[in-house]
């Protein structure tokens, strides 16, 4: 997702007239760092400098922003993007009362397994490419539309073109043809679906949510996470989507990276959640309440509680074809009680934990140069401007 | 906002391959008119012929659509664009729990009336640009942050160069210098100031809201639209935003074109729309309860009873400063009940009966070729794409 080798090319590259540079670096109270009058130089990718626009150092070229914002690159910490059709039909059923339970993945899984190579990976470049134009400059892509061993390695081979960030998701739900054989289908997710995954991964996923008939209860997900750690992989996990559930206590049992969703918590979870903030991120998908008309989790609340929070799209066919982190942004502040310094924190350097990184989601000497713009002054219009198009990633 | 000059000196243009053809034009019984594999011929800036693909005749230029979904241009029959400043600090404060009362738009008008004319006329023009480019053909644009008579003819002449759907607002809010004598303000308002917008005008609009201390009372308003009416204005009014109140009544009993906001309806209310459903349409403004937290209006509802609705933004830098259509169809499907087809309707062919047009809203022979393309194959995805620019004015 980077144009990295471009940069190089490019030599050094001074980024100035920026009104606010919001760094996430941790350096004000609020976590923001925000400098006004800012410049940042570039080079080889990564960046080299930062300080007062009027002590900027010279560079082989210029860019002015004239006077906007300028923050790190979203980063969507979790994202569906391997999949053919769409599910509009679906949408629609759903906005008129028909409730989501997870049965229509197999539609998609159907669609995917049709597709040819060539088709899959322009769709993949597509919305890959649609979420940098919204400013999102990492992304995490899991596989979960194939559910056999060749469906599944194609979908992670497709999507390490464009990510280190690729999530193996073979315990996406149960497809239909395992539907009378649970445990088969474990065998496989966790045997040669897991092998042939693993070189293409750096993370194992489950879709742990016992109010659905097609995902995995607990014991059979703890099965799939075991195996993936086996396997070298780092864990994820769906969890507490549809109601209370066991997703959360597991996550944190197994120390995983991030457990998603989070849409029904008890105090319990909470707890638990607060005692592993170092080790797991609770990342929210307010899109997916968006667009399944459910509660949403007061991330506020848990913020304040002490536990480690990421924001991320779900970008997928079924509950939320959203990939905008500047809408999930505004829902976060509107829904979910954020301040709109909090909502970008979540979507930069706390879905950068979520994925155990630190060179992206802030801006500071040695990082990446990753860098989004607003068509505005202030991170603040992320929120205040719902739903218009003003973010997009610097090509530097 | 258009392009006619440019399309007659073009000749006529086929736009072909359009998978989903949204005409509006009330052909079939859900209103939307759905064509599949359909074509429409544009000459000298009007619809001279619809129908199937394969029939299409011969045109000077061909525009292939690829399958992709189109629609009568969005009409945004409700926005206040002439301003300078923004007010991002509101809005944090008001998602931190400030309530809003209508106080701040006096910040609009000290900023705007420090505006020199070429600085408004940029703002101007860039935020109908950023409508456009999200599929916004029509505005309509109110004055009201000048309050003066200066002011406000200078705020309705740069509109007009836009648009001929401006409305004088000369009564938005009693402005500071009046705050000690408001009948004063009033007199100026239905005497000088509406001498000198009314040549720029098609419009008089009314902030009648008794919840707030800046907007106007009942009795109030019916002087200001009474007065517009004898200089030949039509009559809009802003009406039932922040409580219970007179606004919907008095909008019926005047006759006017449109009474907007409707965020909290009585059953008379209810009932009085319903009676005046030929004449005066509901306009609803969903981003505004998003952008200050108030309950949704029940739309569903109000179509059930036979209410005539409209969807628009209501763009403006203190209640909702998002320029965007499909945010806001997104909005009535998720939180007011639409259906996907009814919002693209209250949207288009809703939202050009609250202007008194018939010739937009619709693709019919005859009327504006103003066409809104969407990078979707079906209506369905305004919604189920929430937050994803993926509609845009073609330009023919
Ligand atoms: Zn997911
Ligand atoms: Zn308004």
């Amino acid at each position: 997702m980077s144009a990295t080798t471009d940069s190089q090319e490019l030599g050094s590259t001074l980024v100035t007239g920026i009104g606010e540079l919001v760094t996430c670096d941790g350096s004000t109270p609020d976590g923001l760092g925000l400098r006004h009058d800012a410049a940042v130089v570039v080079e080889a990718g990564l960046i080299a400098w930062v300080g007062p626009a009027a002590q900027a150092p010279a560079a082989d070229r210029v860019v002015d922003v004239d006077g906007r914002a300028v923050l790190p690159g979203f980063v969507d910490s979790h994202a569906h993007l391997v999949f053919a059709g769409d599910r509009g039909d679906e949408f629609a059923a759903r906005m008129a009362g028909t409730p989501y339970d997870g049965g229509g993945i197999g539609v998609s899984v159907a669609a995917t397994r049709a597709a040819s190579d060539d088709q899959l990976r322009a769709l993949v470049a597509a919305r890959v490419a649609e979420m940098r134009a919204q400013g999102t400059t990492t992304v995490e892509i899991k596989s979960g539309y194939g559910l056999t061993v060749a469906d599944e390695a194609r979908a992670l081979r497709i999507a390490r073109e464009h990510t280190p960030e690729t999530t193996f998701l073979g315990a996406h739900v149960v497809p239909p043809e395992h539907a009378g054989d649970r445990a088969a289908y474990l065998e496989l997710v966790t045997g040669p679906m897991l092998a042939a995954a693993a070189p293409h991964a750096k993370w194992v996923d489950v879709f742990c949510e016992p109010h659905s008939q097609h995902a995995f209860t607990e014991d059979e997900a703890r099965s799939v996470l075991v195996a993936g750690r086996q396997a070298g992989l780092g864990l994820r996990v769906h969890g507490n989507q549809l109601g209370h559930g066991p997703g959360v206590r597991l996550a944190v049992e197994l120390g995983a990276a991030s457990v998603d969703h989070c849409t029904f918590l008890s105090a319990a979870d909470i707890e638990a959640l607060v005692g592993a903030s170092d080790t797991t991120v609770a990342t929210l998908l307010p899109g997916v309440e968006f667009s399944t008309r459910s509660p949403y989790p007061d991330a506020a609340g848990l913020l304040r509680a002490g536990v480690s929070i990421a924001l991320a799209t779900d970008c997928n066919p079924g509950t939320c074809y959203s990939s905008s982190m500047p809408f999930v942004i505004a829902l976060a502040v509107r829904e979910m009680g954020l301040t709109p310094g909090e909502a970008v924190l979540a979507a930069t350097v706390g879905s950068a934990k979520s994925l155990r990184r630190n060179d992206i989601g802030r801006i500071e000497v040695g990082a990446r140069a990753d860098l989004t713009m607003l068509d505005a002054p202030s991170h603040v219009h992320l929120s205040y401007r719902a739903g218009v198009p003003i973010a997009r990633a610097l090509d530097l």
